[in-house]
């Protein structure tokens, strides 16, 4: 390419400050240095981390930055030493890594790279801890190590899923986190066997992920938990059959959860984050068998309490990180599922806009109008 | 059977009141009634729940009973209705039971039958409610369905496991309860692949029978962890590799096993039924893989706290009732592997006395000087 080895000039759009719009700038993109990987950025959707990133409540504030995680892209050049992309490969940004070469991406069990595990703190690449963005030679900050909310950006190697360039972009782009998130936490994770009962607790884009998997699955009943009784028809195309709303009731969730299904569900998910939900999750499983399987994001300073003896009714509790999937070697495989008609992306991709209206994405995120976003780079 | 039908005088050492030694007294035993069966037993052994249940401390008293329930027989008669059992087979009886009809025996993964599960409390049969055993006329109480601590009992057909007549009785009546329970949390729980670590808090008798389950599943390392050096020699023989006595450490014992291990052990399982031993077996299972597994009662009060990223980084936390093993389908198979010599039940058998001397067997149990004791019924 003719571009390789030197900066280019594309638009990005900056988080200047916490919760401001973003604002859409010419950046310079850096040339890709050992193990990294210059990739333009052909669509991008917007996931709600990106917005908890941008608000920056009770955070330290990395400012400014480009967010953006969710995205397909086309790599444009390769730093020294990486010999597994080419120009032109099609790739999916992911969020955390796979180094291949830890103890935790040797082991089958694991997914949790210690090289390029998530980390949302820092904004520079791991390689000589610099960005690789400039605005006229001042830096901004990179987000988890993808930033995709720019026309081009460089990515470590590790974090880089090559995928079937059949594979349309602007859908599997939705595959780099929320829907695999939520979609593995059930088939990965919580792993309902034909015929079997599962409630999930939040019924936002990862929820209705992890309700597609119960789908799919083939569970024989599906019952969506959340405060929010807009989200009740939404979710019927996910295969809810059931709808609690816990408002509705003056005892605790799990309790009515277990008469309703005659001593518990056979399977849990829970994707709110909410400490009450996570025990309401783990309670309402059945003994003897039911898994509760925890996806949202706790506080620091949560708690989870429950009596021990629920453990030893064999109950089991698990969690998991980006729905157990080993980012580069098994996101390839779940585009494959995607082309063989096996899941239905369309479903989470509620609205579409040009990149350079990426704030009206914030703002029906904001008000819970979309699932997903996506936004297209080349308008 | 010249017996069958009719009612069988002979020797039971009845627990009168709580925490005084057992008297051993001529008894009544009645026939069996529908799905019953009245076996003659050979052996049994003492288990530390025999004691917890003498003791009696912080329960409803249920006396006069007769305590007792790993043992091994041979059936005597049958009641009405039981036809997978007859007169001269050999059983090991089961203090939970399985009705194989409902759906926790339908359920591939639950062994806790809702008919047959254990009932401290129940002192008499299901069938009627009342009891088999008599005393010039007046009930004595039966024992979690058991009570083999007598040379005859009558014990419900679902709490009968059908074994190979050519297996030592006094060798495999420990596996109606310690021994399994240890043993199956391990290798049918915890499940450790070869060559991984694996820790066990608590060396008492189900405690040896996890470790053992680990030393036969090929860990690589067995931390076995108590607060009695004493035990630290003993456990040797049950592959114990390294020892930890938290009573030697400032610091939090999860947090001494972290260190040890690099990060965390593979497996854990707890059999102490402390709260804290229960969190601290949780806390040192590595991110990404770890799986613990609770085996020791908790008291009514306990709460189990953990920081909910505990599992969302990927730990598991399960228990198990009874090894998860499925009381009558799958004890036979464990009594297969005995025969086949994978088994060494005979480091658990520390002592052996006549039946006669059954308050020796109770002595020996509360100075923490014997793992198993089998008594002689013929003796």
């Amino acid at each position: 390419m003719a571009t390789a080895g030197k900066v280019i000039k594309c638009k990005a759009a900056v988080a200047w400050e916490a919760g401001k719009p973003l604002s859409i700038e010419e950046v310079e993109v850096a040339p890709p240095q050992a193990m990294e990987v210059r990739v333009k950025i052909l669509y991008t959707a917007l996931c709600h981390t990106d917005v908890y990133f941008w608000e920056a409540k009770g955070q330290t504030p990395v400012f400014p930055r480009i967010l953006g995680h969710e995205a397909g892209g086309i790599v444009e050049s390769v730093g020294e030493g990486v010999t597994e992309l080419a120009p032109g490969d099609h790739v999916l940004p992911l969020f955390t890594g796979e180094c291949k070469e830890c103890d935790h991406c040797k082991s089958e069990e694991s997914n949790m790279c210690d090289l390029l595990r998530i980390n949302v703190d820092r904004g520079v690449m791991i390689g000589d801890g610099k960005s690789r963005f400039t605005i006229k030679g001042k830096p901004i900050f990179h987000f988890v190590g993808t930033s995709t909310f720019s026309e081009y950006t460089v990515i470590h190697v590790g974090c880089l899923a090559k995928i079937n360039p059949e594979a349309p972009l602007d859908k599997v782009c939705i595959l780099s986190c929320g829907f695999s998130t939520g979609f593995g936490a059930t088939v990965n994770v919580a792993k309902p066997k034909k015929g079997q009962t599962v409630a999930i607790f939040g019924l936002g884009a990862v929820g209705l992920a992890a309700m597609e998997g119960a789908r799919l699955s083939g569970a024989s009943r599906i019952i969506g938990v959340d405060l929010n009784p807009a989200k009740f028809e939404q979710a019927k195309k996910f295969g809810r059959t059931d709808f609690v709303n816990p408002k509705d009731h003056s005892k605790p969730v799990h309790e009515v959860l277990i008469e309703m299904t005659n001593g518990g569900l056979d399977r849990a998910v829970e994707c709110t984050g909410n400490i009450n939900a996570m025990i309401s999750c783990f309670e309402c499983v059945h003994d003897g068998w039911g898994v509760a399987v925890l996806v949202g994001v706790p506080t620091k300073d949560d708690v989870f309490k429950t009596h021990p003896m629920n453990f030893l009714n064999e109950k089991t509790l698990k969690g998991t990180f980006f729905g157990n999937y080993k980012p580069r070697t098994d996101l390839p495989n779940v585009v494959e599922l995607y082309m063989k008609k096996e899941l239905e992306l369309e479903k989470f991709i509620t609205h579409s806009v040009p990149f350079s209206e990426i704030n009206t994405a914030f703002d029906l995120m904001l008000k819970g109008e979309s699932l997903r976003c996506v936004m297209r780079m080349d308008e």
